[in-house]
């Protein structure tokens, strides 16, 4: 039994961690949920899971919230300091972060120092800080285990292998609502047809990541820090269909591939699992009958993306963070009308350019280095 | 270092090793050679490699073999007796086991029984004496390395796995030379054209097998021994390309593949290395540019070999015995024009009729079963 506690439940990851959660009850219990600032369905949550501990971050409406369900036996708690309990709750042992944005850092690292089993859904949290991340987890003996898809595949294709026999990851692309369009088309779209994700039901900050391609540049980012590969053994594929997640090649030439139906309860519950398997809810695939897969390559003209990823990478330090929050803003503004779809590359790459990256930096120079992006990257689309 | 025996050093699959050993000095030398009946190549063999032992198995040219390569270094013999010496040759520390047909069932065991690693590649030995050579390898603490394409391929998805999370094993199929033609043409092509294998350059008893899908009821069998799945849980998908070797479901839904050029250097060399990966002369695949992959269910109407080997299965003990010993005297008869396409199914499908069955048979009942089953076989063809 995995005594859970999830960080960021009313999003996208969070409800569908708890269908998981309902579908295994002899697998898992959850003991803690955190949200953002939803506080409606963050008490109907705690009304229906009955939690040891809730969390909502966003203090605004916190006493809503205990109007609610103050009188129930779940302790509520606000704010970072809320989160970071919950992050630490004596009575869990795994923790899935899936908080939006840079806002998983701290407590995805309180979660490492306190050595609870870390499933990794915010993909933000290593691109920002990967090596601290990285380095605390070593320093605590704590396994993350990845929960987008795409690494979860990796993660699995790597099972009962060497690391230093990984010739290369392929990380598999839809391809997004714009792969079939021309760049004039593409730079005319409004983000409602940006929000159209062929394969792929997500939250709508990453279905944009997904169209401009950047979800895939934090992805080869993400890869980088989980596997320990170079960037430049790091490649996407685009792969319509989304059924092969992710492959890994090794050295002697052989490539294993993981498959399963697009969603996103498979790498939920292997995560959260910490690696088994158990007969949950995922759909399973009829492969006789899967009819046909492709696979092209990436276009960096139109998708600009993966290219700046490589470029942070390349400037190392705070590069990545300031990619990432830069990103953030700049979809934010496309999801308000505020910019088309190639400013929000533009917008990355030009805070990407004015930045003066810190090497080696601590928590506090990345957070520093995110707040400073974020900034410039509102002046910027003023 | 691995010390190699290859018997059947002069087919498709031991040439190959020999090559994987060429481009692997470092990590594979050949202290054994033996071959069937083709004692030229094995005196060239000999020049060429300068192995401790070879051996003839059909002693007719052995005078010529000795005239030739007597004066060398390398022990020679002959028959049965030395094929079984060099199975368990002192210096050996794995045997590839690549002779065609039955006659590579008594030097396997033996290897077992003398605790060498065995690669193998005759699928025969695993078909007709499939709980015979597990026991044997069971006892004796012994792995099997598979080398036949699909079950490196479901072996290599199974590292790091639990055997009991596997849902299903998917072994795919080329479909061979005649997956777009009718049954009627099917029924009237040569052996010529079904030696036209699209995507594999093997051998021409499995070229035949091949086109006929018999091979895939032979790998299902395989299968079973090797992993322990039961046959309801083995399928066949037919995937043209021949890019995706096989695949695993697990109970979780998740799939892994393995995917590579086709090319049996690959499986020979993971086989022989027990599992370690090198950079060896295998093709690369470049994903990102792979283009399209097709997978549909198999016709049993125009394919029945796949219905006759579940069938041999359902009847158990010697009845894939003799399912393998019909269907190599009925694939010859093909080969010499003697017999149409169907008449190779057919002629299975009348033998196992006529079986007999004998449950949990020793070696010998094995052997006895396959001799009934050949001659009866060449009966039914004359």
């Amino acid at each position: 039994m995995r005594q859970l506690v999830i960080l960021g439940s009313t999003g996208s990851i969070g409800t569908q961690a708890l269908e998981v959660a309902a579908a295994l009850p002899d697998e898992i219990r959850v003991v803690g949920l955190a949200a953002g600032g939803n506080w409606r369905l963050l008490a109907e949550q705690v009304r229906a899971w009955k939690p040891e501990v809730a969390v909502l971050f966003d203090p605004t409406h916190f006493a809503e919230l205990r109007a609610e369900v103050g009188s129930t036996s779940t302790k509520l708690l606000c704010a970072m300091e809320g989160l970071l309990e919950a992050a630490t709750w004596p009575g869990a042992d795994v923790i899935l972060g899936a908080m939006l944005g840079a806002a998983g850092l701290e407590p995805t690292l309180a979660a490492i120092e306190a050595r609870k089993a870390v499933a990794i859904a915010n993909k933000e949290t290593l691109v920002a800080a990967g090596q601290i991340v990285m380095d605390a987890a070593r320093k605590n003996g704590v396994t993350l285990w990845p929960v987008d898809s795409e690494h979860s595949a990796l993660a699995q294709c790597l099972l009962g292998e060497n690391a230093s026999d990984v010739f290369k990851l392929t990380i598999t692309a839809s391809g997004g609502p714009f792969w079939e369009r021309s760049r004039a088309e593409i730079a005319a779209a409004p983000a409602t047809a940006a929000l159209k994700h062929p394969t792929w039901t997500m939250g709508r900050k990453i279905t944009i990541d997904s169209a401009t391609m950047m979800n895939k540049g934090l992805e080869m980012i993400e890869a980088h820090w989980l596997f320990g590969v170079p960037m430049e053994q790091i490649e996407v594929a685009v792969h319509r269909q989304s059924i092969v997640h992710s492959l890994v090649s090794f050295r002697d030439g052989s490539v294993k591939a993981q498959l399963g139906a697009p969603d996103m309860k498979l790498p939920i519950q292997w995560g959260v699992l910490g690696g088994a398997r158990a007969a949950g809810d995922a759909p399973t695939l009829d492969l006789p009958t899967l009819g046909t897969l492709t696979f092209e390559a990436p276009d960096n003209a139109r998708f600009p993306a993966l290219g700046l990823a490589r470029a942070a990478m390349r400037l190392g330090g705070t590069a990545p963070a300031v990619l990432n929050a830069a990103n953030e803003v700049a979809v934010q503004a496309f999801l308000d009308g505020a910019t088309n779809f190639y400013g929000v590359t533009d917008c990355v790459e030009a805070v990407l350019n004015a930045h003066e990256v810190c090497d080696s930096p601590s928590l506090a120079d990345v957070l520093a280095a995110d707040a400073w992006a974020r900034e410039r990257a509102r002046t910027l689309i003023e």
